[in-house]
C-alpha cells in the first residue's frame, strides 16, 4: 500500500526501507533534503492518493506536535495519521480528539527495536479504533518480524504508546539489574572472569535475554568498560512510566530506582549528599567543616 | 567418566539422567530409597574407583554441611567433591580449606536452569583450583547445553556460587521489572490486552528474554493471574546478594527493591505501616484512632 | 485586620479562631451553616471593606478551583486571595495569572501543623509578589508560633505550595524511617521494650523530633499497635513531590520508597507479586500452579 | 561510684568528664598518654576496688575485641564490663558468653549524642542481665540528660547495641529525607530562599527535629553548601541495620536507599552506570561507542 513517511532519521529511514523491501510504496519527507522524496508536507500530501495514510517518525514534543498541527489544514476527511514516535499517551488522546473534528483518523504506534529493527523487524504496539488500525495493518505486518509476532493492538488511542512506555520502563529495570550484578562481580575479589560469566549466562540460565546478548557484545569489545563513563541519559519514557505508576498508585520501586540511578549518574556533585556531609559535620560540633577534614561521623 | 551423585531430587535426579544420557556412569545416593543405586554414603564411596568424584546436589544448609562432614572420614586423598547446591560462597572457602587438610579437592558449581535443564542443558558456573576443575570438566560439558555455551570457570573456590548468587539477584530484579510493568498495565484503563502485549514483546523488542517467555506461558493459562495469590517466597540467594552488595559498598537498589517486594508480599499486615497509620492519627490529635475511622490525615 | 475565611473545617475553623484570639476580625463562610457568619460568597464579599483579603481553606481540587472561579466575578481590583489549601504549585501560577487580569492579587500559603496549630501556631510558607505578601503579613504573624518563627516567604507565586509539598515529602520519608525501625525492633527477638526504646530516644539522641514525640504518644496508648491496621492513605502531596523530583531529574529514593510503601499497604493482593508467583511456578515447569502448592522455586 | 574508663577520645573523654561532674570517680586509661590516669590496662584494674566496673569506649572491631580479650585475664569474678562502643549485637552475645565463664558480667550500651552529649546528656540504650544493668545504673543516670529521659534497658545482652543500630538506621533515613528535599528545592526555579525555608520549619511543622536544627546551623554558615562535596562515609551501623532487616525479612526500603545513596556518593565513576551506557550504545548498533559521542539512546 501507499504511505507517506514523515521523518527519515535512524528510525524513520530504516522503517521506510523495510516497508519498501516488503513491496509498499513509501513517499518520504524530512526537513533535511537528503533522501527525501518531496520537499514539503504539502507536497507529500499532494503526492498521496486519498484516503491517505501518513506515518510520523519524528522527535517527540514540538516537532511532532507542530507537524500534526500543520497536517490538520493539509489532510482531509478519511485520511489517517499513524504517530510512531514517543508521544505521551495522554497527548495522544487530545490529538486524536482534535483530528477527529477534521474527519482525520489517528493511530498511535509504539515502535521498539532500534537499528536492529530494519533487519530483524520491529516490535509494534498499536492503539486506536479498530477500523483505523485495520487500514494500517499491512504496514504493521511489514514492519514486524517475519515470524508473525511482535505486534499487538493494545487498546484505544493512547494504548500503543502506553504499553511502549511500560516496555521501556521494564527495560530500565532489567538494564539496572544487569548493571548492579556487573558492579558486584567487579567489586568482588573472588570473580576472575566477569565477561566470561556474562557470556556463559547466554545459555541454560534464567537471565538469558537480548539485553544480556548486547552486554556480552559490549564486553567483547571492552572487557572492563574502561572506555566508557558511568553516565546515562534518559529519554523521557522512564519518567513517564514513574509518573503513570504514581498516578495509578502502583508501587514501582525497581523501575523508579533504575531511573534515579540514571539521574544520579549525571551529577558531578550531589546536592543531596552535601546535606548528608553537612549534617555529619554538625554531629562533630563543627559549625562547618570541609569534606576533606575527615572529622565528620555518625553519632 | 564415573561420578557419585548425592541427592536425587528434582535437580539431582534430572542431572544424573542427563549425565547418563551423555555416556557417564552415575552412581546415585539419596536418603529416600526410590531411585538410588546405593543405600548409604559409605556404600557410595565404596562403589567408586579412586580417585573419586562426588557431586552433591542437596538442600543448602545443614544437609550439605552434614554430608561434607561425613565425607571427610569416608573419602581419601585425591578425591574430589563438587558442591552443586546453593552454598553461600563464604562457606565454600571454609569447606575447601577443611577438606584440603584431608587431601580432598573441592569445586563449587552454581547450577541454573530448573526442570528445563535436563533437556536444554544447565548453566554451570564453577569456582575452584584449575586442576580440580579440569577433572570434573567432562561432567560440566555433559550438563551444559549441546551448543557448547553455558559454562564458566569464574575463579577460585567460592567464585562459582558467588556468580550464581549474583545471577539470581539479577533474576530477582528482572522479574520485578516485568511484575511492575504488568501491574501498571493492568491498573490502567487504556490497555485492553495485557497478555497480548506481553506476547507481542517476544519478538523485535528490547525486553525479549526467557523470563518473558515464561510470563507469556503463565498468562496463556491464566490471563489475569486470578488463580494465584500475590505472595512470593525467596530462596536466600537474593538475601545473600544484598548482603554482598552491602559488604562491598555497591549500591544495588533494584535487586534490593525486588527482595523487599517479596518480603512485603508475605505480610498479612505490615507493622511498619501500622506506625504510619498511628502517626497519621496523631496528626489529627486523637490519642489513638482506629484505621476504620478515616480521621487520619497528612498535615 | 479584617479577613474573610472561606472554609471552616478542622483547619480553617481553628485558624479563624487563632486569628480572632490575636485580635483580627474574621468573617467566616462555609457551605455548611454551622459556625459561619455569612451565608454565601457574595455576602462575604459584601461584608468586607475593599481592598479585601480572603483566605481560602478548602479541600484541594474542585472546591478550591470553583471558589476561585466564582470570586473572579465577585471581587474587584485591589482585592487579594490567599490560597491556604493544598493546591499544586503549577496550578497556583495559572490561577494567579488569571486573577491578575481582574486586578486581583494571589498569594499561596502552605500551612503545616494540623490540629495542634491552633494552640502552638502553624508553620506558614508563602509564595507571591512582595506587595501582596506584605498585605497579608499580619495574618501570617498571628498564625505562626508566638516565638516569631515558623514563617517563610519562599519566592514568587507557587513557591509557598512548592515548599509545603517538599515538607510533606520529607515528612513521608521521616515517618517511613521510624516505621522501618519499629518493624525491625518488633521482629527481633532481642528487644524486649520497643515502646520504652522510642520513649528513651526523645532526649539526647539524633532522631529526636516531633514525629518521634507523636509516635511515643501513640505507643503509650497502644504499645504494640494492635488496634491499627497497616494501611496508609496518601494525601497527594507525596505524589506531587515524586512528580517534581522526576521532572527536575532529582533522585528521591527515600521519599519515593515511602510513597510506594503506602501504595502497597492498601493492596489486599498485589498484582505485581502474582507475576512473581507465576514466574516461580514456571521455573518448576508447571503450566500454572496454585500458590498453595508450594512447588514454586527460584532457579 | 567508681568506674574505669577505657578509651578517652572524643566520646570517652567527654563521658568521663560528665561522670566526674556528676560526682563519680573515674579512672581513665587510653593508649595515648595525654589525659590518662593510668598507663596500662593492668594498672587500671589494680586501681579499681573489686567488684570493678569498667566502661569501654573504643573504636569498634579489633581495638574493642583485643581489650576484652586482655581483660579476661586481668579481671576477676564479680567484675563488670560495659561495652559502650559500636559493637555488632551478634558479637555482644559471644563476648558475654565468653566473659561469663570467668564470672565477669557484660552489659552493652549504645550511646548517642556526639559531642553535644557532654552538656546535654547522652541517649543510652542498654542490654544485659537485670543485676548487671542495676550495678551500672548510677553511671547511666549521670550520662543521660538531667531531665531523667534518654535511657532504656531494651533487653538481654545485645539489645542495647541492636536498638542503637536501629536508631542509626532511622537517622540515615531521616537525613536522606531532608537531603532529597533540599536538592529538590535547590533544583526548582520557584524557591528563592532555601535556607530560610528550612529555618521556618523549625517551628509549627511536622518535620521539626534536632536534625533540622543542625541543618539550619549548617546553612547559616554556608547557605548553598558550596564549601562541601557531596560525599558521605558510612560508619557501619547503617550496613548492619540493612543486614538485620534482610535477616528478619523486614522490608526497609528507606533505610537501605539512604545507605546506597552514601555508597554512590563515594564513586567517582559508577561501574553499574557504565553498563547502562554500554547497553545504550548497543541499541544504536555500535560495537562500542564513547560516552562523548552522544549516539546512545533508549529504544
Amino acid at each position: 500500500m501507499q504511505v507517506g513517511m514523515v521523518g527519515l532519521g535512524k528510525m524513520g529511514g530504516n522503517m521506510a526501507a523495510r516497508l519498501r523491501d516488503k513491496g509498499h510504496e513509501v513517499v518520504g519527507y524530512a526537513r533535511h533534503p537528503e533522501g527525501r522524496d518531496v520537499a514539503s508536507l504539502a507536497e507529500l500530501v499532494e503526492h498521496l492518493e486519498p484516503p491517505r495514510v501518513l506515518w510520523l517518525m519524528l522527535p517527540s514534543g514540538d516537532p511532532t506536535a507542530d507537524t500534526i498541527h500543520e497536517l490538520t489544514s493539509l489532510l482531509g476527511s478519511g485520511d489517517l495519521v499513524v504517530e510512531g514516535g514517543n508521544t505521551h499517551y495522554v497527548d495522544d488522546r487530545q490529538r486524536a480528539d482534535n483530528l477527529r473534528e477534521y474527519g482525520i483518523g489517528y493511530v498511535d504506534a509504539g515502535v521498539s527495536g532500534g537499528v536492529w529493527g530494519r533487519e530483524n523487524g520491529y516490535g509494534i504496539m498499536v492503539g486506536g479504533a479498530a477500523e483505523d488500525v485495520a487500514r494500517a495493518r499491512p504496514l504493521f505486518e511489514a514492519l514486524t518480524p517475519d515470524t508473525g509476532g511482535g505486534y499487538v493492538h493494545a487498546g484505544a488511542v493512547g494504548a500503543g504508546h502506553f504499553v511502549k512506555m511500560v516496555h521501556n520502563g521494564i527495560e530500565y529495570g532489567m538494564m539496572q539489574a544487569f548493571a548492579e550484578g556487573y558492579e558486584l562481580m567487579a567489586a568482588s575479589d573472588v570473580v576472575d572472569d566477569v565477561p566470561g560469566t556474562f557470556a556463559s549466562w547466554r545459555e541454560g540460565t534464567v537471565v538469558r535475554s537480548w539485553l544480556l546478548d548486547l552486554l556480552v557484545r559490549a564486553l567483547d569489545d571492552d572487557p572492563d568498560l574502561s572506555e566508557l563513563r558511568g553516565y546515562a541519559e534518559d529519554s523521557g519514557e522512564g519518567r513517564w512510566t514513574v509518573g503513570a505508576a504514581v498516578d495509578h498508585a502502583v508501587p514501582a520501586p525497581v523501575i523508579t530506582a533504575a531511573l534515579y540511578a540514571r539521574f544520579a549518574s549525571r551529577q558531578p556533585d550531589s546536592p543531596a549528599m552535601k546535606v548528608i556531609a553537612a549534617l555529619r559535620n554538625q554531629f562533630g560540633g563543627h559549625a562547618v567543616a570541609k569534606a576533606e577534614s575527615g572529622q565528620s561521623s555518625d553519632s
